[in-house]
C-alpha cells in the first residue's frame, strides 16, 4: 500500500516538475524524468514485499533490501544533496549506517551485521526515500551555481547506481527466500517456458586488430574505459546460452564428481560445499525443480541455465569441449546484436516470471547476448590500460575491486534494459551464484 | 494494534469459558485462567514491537521474537493438541520450523538460521497463536478421555515453558537493540536509581546435613528433583548483589587485565572477545552509560551489576576476597526469604524500566535474594542424586543441557513472579553475558 | 643411543651423590633417588623415538615430546633453581619458550605453535636437560639456606609435574601416530589379552556422610584439599571397567545415532566431527582393530574400552541402564582397594604392551580401580570445600582449570604407580579422546 | 653428515654413467648430467639440516622440506619408473603420502596435515631418493622401447620440477624459521649491501603488435605456449627494482593505514592480518632488521625490497604514482636483457647470502629483471590464446590454477638460473608473502 502512495507522489512532484522546467537552465528535463522512473521502479519492485522480507540478511554477500533502499537515497544525499552546505540530512546516524564501501566518506557500519538492524523500519525507510526525492527534485529544478562540479554526471551516476541495487534487490531477495523451506513466491507471472531450442551454432570471427571500451556522449562507468586496441586471433561464439537441458546432462555425466574438469579452486568448492548442481535446483520425486521468483517450478529445460559459478561455467565448458569466451571475444562479437532481451522491465510490464526462457531465440543467428543470464567471460577483473579510476570518493566505485573477479557481460532477467551497453562489464568472484549468471561457450 | 485486539480476543474467550467452567471436570479452573493470562503477557511483552523487531536473530544462541511467538505455540499443539488425531495442524512446515531441540519429535530447522525467515511474517504468527488458544481452549473445557495423559501436567509445563520464553523474547531482544547505533528503546519506565545501598553484609549459615529441591503439589521441572539430603559446612552469604559501583571499581582497578584473577578459560574470553566492562556498559565522553531497554541510560551505581557470565562473577569474587555460592548453599539461605522483588510483571504494571535497581534492599537483612538479576553459582548443572528424566519428547527439556553450564538462582527483572521458586535451576554456559546475570558473593 | 648415555650419567651421579649425603642435612636421600628415578624415567620412554618423532605437534592440546622433555627441566629451572640469584639459566630464550601457562612467571610461546620450533633440537633439549639434572644435584646435596622456601616441596611436586607429562608423552604421540597412515609402533610388547572377563557385577556402598579428600604426610595435589565431609545416598558400582566388547555392542546398536542417549553437546560433537566409534578404532575387512602403542592390533574384546570422551561414557551409561559415578562415590569405594594395576612402569619393566587388558579382573570383588584407563566420574572439576589456591605462580597448577572440565580417577597403562591415589584427580574437557579414559558405571 | 655421502654417491654412480655411455641410445649424456646435477644440489640445500628442521610444516601453502625430498622423487617414480610394469615402488603408501595435487593420479594425504608425518624419517627419505636415483639411471642408460613416451621430455619435467621445489625448500623453510624466536641461520653468507643505487629510471616501450610465448627448442611449461600476438600501447619500466628504502618511505608515510592506497580485497587483509610493515621486517630498538636465511640482520636500504604482497605492490605503485606492470609488457621489454643476476646456484658457489641485494644495478640501463626478487605483475594468471593443456596426470601441473592468482617474473634469489628464461610464469595467489616478491614499476 505504502510504495504505492509513494508512486504517486513521485509522479505528482514530476508533473510540477514539467511546469517549473523552463526555469531551470542546468538539468536537462530528460535526466529528472528518469531520476523520477528509475526511482519509481525501485519501489515497484518491493511493492509486493512485507517488512520482514525487507530486513533480513541472508549472507555476508547480500544485503537486506531495506537497506539497499536506504543506501540508494544515501548516494544522492552524500554524492549531491550534501555538497549543498544549506542541505540538513535525515539523520546523522545514516552516514555510517548507509555507507556501503566508501573509506572516503567515513567508518562504515559492518557490512555483515546489516541484518541486524530493525530501525530504522521499513515507513522510516520510505519516508528517508521521500524526504531525498523532494530534496532532490527541488535541488534538479533549480539554478546550479557554476562551481565546476558536473551535476548531471552525478546524478546519472546515482542513477546507474541505483539500477544496480534493483538488480541486487531481486537477487538477493531470491537468496533469502531460497533459505525458507515455505519457498515463498515474489512474483507470479506467465511462465514462458519452450521445448526445444535447436541444436547450438557457432558464430565466426576473424583476427585483427579490434576496439574496445566505451566511447560515445552517453554514460558509462570508468570501468569501460578508455576505448583501446586489442589483437584478437579468430574464433567462434555459440549463437545462444547453455540450456538446462544441456547443463543436467553435464549433471547426470557426473560433472560434478570429476576432477579433471575443474579448476583446483572450483574443485575445492565443489568438496567443501558439497556442490553437486546448481544451487536452485531441487529433485522433488523424480521431477528436477528450480526455486525461482515465482517459486518453486518444474525445471524448464530449454531455458538458459543459471545461477552457476564461473567454476561450474568453466567446468561445464572444458566438458563440453570448449571454453568461455574473453570479455573481448564477447564485446567484439556484441557488436552487431541489438541489446534487446529479456530484461526485469519489460517482464514486469508483461506480467511474465522473471527468470530466463527460450524467447529470444531465433534461428541460428547469434541470439540471448543481452538479458536472461549474465554470461561468465574468461576475463579477469582488471582496469583497461590506460585507466585511471577519478578522483575522492567516487573513485572507489570500481578500481578497488579490481582483484579476483571475473568478467560477465550482457545483464540478466534482474537488469533494467535501460541499463545495459555492450561494453558494460559486470563483476563478480568466480564461486558467486547467487546472480543470474550463465553460460556462452567460445572456441 | 494487532495483540491488543488478540488480549481482546482471549478474554473474551475466558469469561466464554468461564461460562462453561462447570461442564468441565478435568482441567480447573484456575489452570485454564492462568494459560489465558500468560499467553496474553507474551502478546503484551511484544505490543511495542515492529514486525521488523521480531525477525532478527543477533546471534546463534538468540531467536528472533517472532520465532518465540510461535515456538510457544507448537509446543502446546506438538504436545497437547496433537495426542488428538482429530486435531489438524496450522501448517505442516511448522513441525520442523519451530521445533527447538526435540530429536524426538524429528529434524529441526537449524537454530542459527531462524534469522532467515520471513514467512510466516509477524501477522501469520499471530493468526497461528489464535489459532492455537482457541483449540486449546476447546480442549481444556471439553472431557478429556481417561487415558493417562496427565493433561494438567502437560498444560502446566506449556505454561512455565512459555514465561521462559517471556524471558528470552526481551533477553534476545536487548541483544539485537544493543547491536544497532541507534540504541532503540523498547519499553521507557521510570527509573528506580539508588545512590546509596550500604555496606556489604554477610548472613551466616551453620554446618549440617540440608535437604535441596522441590517438594510439594505445586509445579517444577524434573531437574528440581528429587529433594536430597546435602552436608555443607559453615558458610557466609552477602546480604545484598554486587552493584555496578562495586563492579566499576574491579574493572577501574584493571580487574581485566590482571590473568592471577580469572579461570583459564574466562581469560581466553577477555583476550580473544576484548572483554574489558560488561557487554552494555559504554562510556560516553566522561560518563560511564548502560544500555537498557529503556535506551542508553546513565549507570545507575547503586543498581546490581548485570550481563556479566560466570567468568566475570567468578572473577569478580577473587578480586573482592571471596567466592561464588554454591547452588546448595543458596537454595539453603533463600528458605527463609520471600520471593518478592523486581519482576517483569510487576515492573511493567507498575510502569517501573525493566533493569535491576537497588529498590529491593532493606537494611541488613538478606535481599534481593529473588528477582532484579540471575544469581551464578559456583555449581556446574547437574543432576540431583536419583535424577531421572522422562520418558519420550519432553525428557529432552533439561536433562540432555546438563553439561559445561552453571547454575543460576533467583530470577532477574525479565522473570515472572509467577515464574520462579527458591529451588528453581536456571542454567547458562560460562561465557553467556546476555542474560541478566548478577552476582552475589559467600565466604 | 643418546638417551641411554644419558641414564648412566644420571646414575653415576646418584652414587656421587649416596657418597656426599652425609654432608646433606636438607633434602632426605629418598627424594634425590626419586628425582634421578623419575627423570630417567623420561628418557626410558624416548629412547625409541627419532628426533622427528619428538618435534611433532599433532593438534593444539597436544605437545611435542620434545617439548615435554624442555618443559619439565624449565619446570625444575622456574620454580627452584631461579631462587638462587648465582643460577645461570641454560639459555635466556628458554623462559618464554617452555613456559606452558604461568601468567605470573611472564610471556608464553603460543600453545598452538610448539610443533613450529625445530631449534632447539633433539640433541640440544638433552643438553639442556643434563645441565638441569647436573644443577639440581649439586643444589640437592648442597646445605639450603633456611630461607623458608620448602624446597622437598617444590622438588617433589616437580617429580610429580614430570610423572603428569610422561602421561601425556605417551598420549600425545599415541595421537600424533595415529594421523601416520604408516601407524608407527612406538614401543613392542607382549599382549596380553583375554577371551572372557565374567559378567558386570555391582558392588553396593551405604548412604551417609563420607570424608574424601587428600589426609596424611605424603604429598598430594593441591586439588585434592582440604579433606571434607559429604553425604552420600545409597549407590552401587560395577566391580570392573566396561570391555571393549560391551562397547562395541553400543556401536552396532546405533548407539552413535540415537539422540536420546546423548547429552546435547555431546550430540554436537557427534555429528559436527562425525564419531561413530572410538578415535583409534579402524575396520579392516570385515574385523575390528586398534591403533595401539604397539601399532595396529586386532580388537582385545576383553579389555577395558579406552580413549572414549566424556559424552561417550555418559552415552553409553544411558544405553547401558546405568549411569556414570561421581568422583564421590568413586573416591569412597575405592577405600578398600590396592592400588595395584597395569601401569606403564610396570607393564614396561615386564616388556608387556601400553594397553590397556584384562588381567586385572579377579572374580567378582572390585577390579581395575587403579590402572588400565582413567574412570570418567559425572563430576565437573571443581573446588573442595575451603580449596585455596597456593600464592605465586604455582597457584596456577590447578584452580584456573577448574571449569568445564570433568573429574577422571585411577590412573592409566600411561601413568605410572608411583605416581597415583586414592584421592587423586585428574580432569579433561568432556570431548577430549586422546587420553586413555573408559568407563565404569554406576546405579 | 647423510647428505655428503649421498651426494658423492650420485657422482660416483654418475662417472659409471659415462662409461656405459655409449651402449646407450636414447637419452642423452648431457640430460643424464643434468639430472644427476639437479638431484645433487637438492641434497646441497638441505645438508647444514637437522631432521627436525626437515620435518615441520610452518602453513598449509607450505610443505616440510622432507615432504620436498620425497616428493620430487614421487614425481620420477610416478610418472617415468611406473610405466615400466618390473619397477617395484619404494614404499606403496608413498603414492597417497606423496602425491601432491594430481587427482588422475589418486587420493592424496591431506596437505595441510604434511607437518604432521614424523616417518619415513629423513634418513629413509634419503634412502627413498637413493633407490629412485639408481633405478632412474639404469632406466636412463638402458635402451627404451619405442612405445611414443617421450622419455627426455618427462626427465626434463621432473628436473624443472625439482627445481621448483629448491626454490620452495628455500622460502618454506624461510618461513617455518620466522616462526622461531631465536631466528635461525640458514646458511651464512657474505652480504652484499649497497649504499646507493641512484634515482629510478624509465626505459620507454613502443606500441604495436608483439609476440609473447615460448619459441624454441628447449624446454619450456605448458603454460608459456602457444607464442601469439598482442598489441601493446606505448610504456615505461623502472630500470631497476623498487628498493627497502623506497618501501620504508612508503611504511613511513603511512601507506598501510591509506585505505585509498589498496585494492579492496588487499585492505581486507591490511586489517584483519594486521599488516603494517613486509613480514619478516622487525623494528629491533630504533634499527630496522630483517630477518633473512642468514638469520637476522640490519635492513639493506639499497637492496631491493622482498616478501610483498601483490596487494601491497600494487599499494606501493599506487603511492609512487605509477602501476605494475603487466607481463606481456614485462616480457616484451626482457627481450634485450641478457638472463643473468643473484640466483640461487650463484650465490651458493660465491658463499654469499642468499638475500637480494643491488650488485646487479649497473647505471641506468634495465637492470635486476632476472634474479633478486620475482616481480608482481598486474596479469591474472591466464591460459594464453589456444592454450590447451596437455593429457592425463601431467595436464594438472598448470592449468588447473589458473584463477585468482598473479603472473610474477624474473626468477629470485631462490631459484637456480640454469630454471628460468624471459617467457617464464610464475604464478601465486595475491596476499601470498612468503616468496620472494618485489615490485618493478610501470606507466
Amino acid at each position: 500500500m505504502f510504495p504505492l502512495a509513494y508512486v504517486l507522489c513521485l509522479w505528482v512532484v514530476m508533473i510540477m516538475a514539467q511546469e517549473v522546467e523552463s526555469r531551470t537552465v542546468t538539468i536537462g528535463e530528460s535526466l529528472i524524468e528518469r531520476y523520477i522512473a528509475i526511482r519509481s521502479f525501485t519501489a515497484t519492485l518491493c511493492e509486493t514485499l512485507s517488512a520482514e522480507d525487507c530486513c533480513l540478511q541472508s549472507m555476508a554477500n547480500a544485503s537486506p533490501v531495506r537497506w539497499h533502499l536506504a543506501h540508494t537515497s544515501w548516494f544522492f544525499e552524500t554524492f549531491l544533496l550534501g555538497l549543498d552546505p544549506q542541505y540538513r540530512v535525515f539523520d546523522e546516524h545514516y552516514e555510517v549506517l548507509f555507507n556501503s564501501y566508501y573509506n572516503a566518506v567515513g567508518e562504515q557500519f559492518p557490512r555483515d551485521q546489516r541484518g541486524l538492524l530493525s530501525r530504522p523500519d521499513l515507513d522510516e525507510t520510505y519516508a528517508y526515500r521521500e524526504y531525498v526525492d523532494e530534496a532532490m527534485l527541488a535541488r534538479l529544478q533549480s539554478e546550479w551555481p557554476a562551481d565546476g562540479t558536473d551535476v548531471a554526471q552525478i546524478v546519472e551516476l546515482g542513477i546507474q547506481h541505483e539500477q544496480q541495487h534493483q538488480e541486487l534487490i531481486l537477487t538477493d531477495l531470491k537468496h533469502l527466500f531460497s533459505k525458507n523451506p515455505l519457498f515463498p513466491v515474489y512474483r507470479d507471472g506467465e511462465r514462458d517456458t519452450g521445448t526445444n531450442v535447436g541444436p547450438m551454432n557457432w558464430s565466426t570471427c576473424d583476427e585483427g586488430i579490434h576496439e574496445i571500451g566505451y566511447v560515445g556522449e552517453g554514460f558509462s562507468f570508468d570501468n569501460e574505459l578508455p576505448r583501446h586496441r586489442v589483437f584478437l586471433e579468430r574464433y567462434k561464439l555459440a549463437n545462444r546460452l547453455v540450456t538446462s537441458e544441456e547443463y543436467l546432462e553435464f549433471v547426470e555425466d557426473g560433472g560434478y564428481s570429476k576432477p579433471e574438469l575443474w579448476l583446483a579452486l572450483g574443485w575445492d568448492y565443489v568438496n567443501r560445499e558439497g556442490w553437486e548442481k546448481p544451487p536452485y535446483w531441487y529433485r522433488v520425486g523424480d521431477e528436477w525443480h528450480e526455486f525461482t521468483l515465482a517459486g518453486l517450478q518444474p525445471l524448464d529445460l530449454a531455458a538458459p541455465v543459471s545461477h552457476v559459478s564461473y567454476f561450474e561455467a568453466d567446468a561445464f565448458a572444458r566438458w563440453a569441449g570448449a571454453r568461455l569466451p574473453t570479455e573481448t571475444e564477447w564485446e567484439v562479437a556484441s557488436n552487431n546484436c541489438p541489446t534487446h532481451g529479456n530484461f526485469a522491465d519489460k517482464l514486469i510490464a508483461d506480467s511474465v516470471a522473471l527468470h530466463p526462457n527460450s524467447s529470444g531465440i531465433a534461428g541460428d543467428s547469434l541470439a540471448q547476448m543481452f538479458g536472461d543470464a549474465w554470461e561468465w567471460t574468461a576475463s579477469s577483473y582488471s582496469p583497461y590500460p590506460g585507466y585511471s579510476a577519478p578522483p575522492g570518493a567516487l573513485g572507489e566505485y570500481n578500481g578497488k575491486f579490481m582483484c579476483n573477479q571475473y568478467v560477465l557481460r550482457g545483464g540478466s532477467v534482474a537488469t533494467s534494459s535501460t541499463h545495459i551497453r555492450p561494453t558494460y562489464r559486470n563483476f563478480f568472484s568466480p564461486e558467486s551464484r547467487w546472480q543470474f549468471a550463465g553460460i556462452r561457450l567460445a572456441k
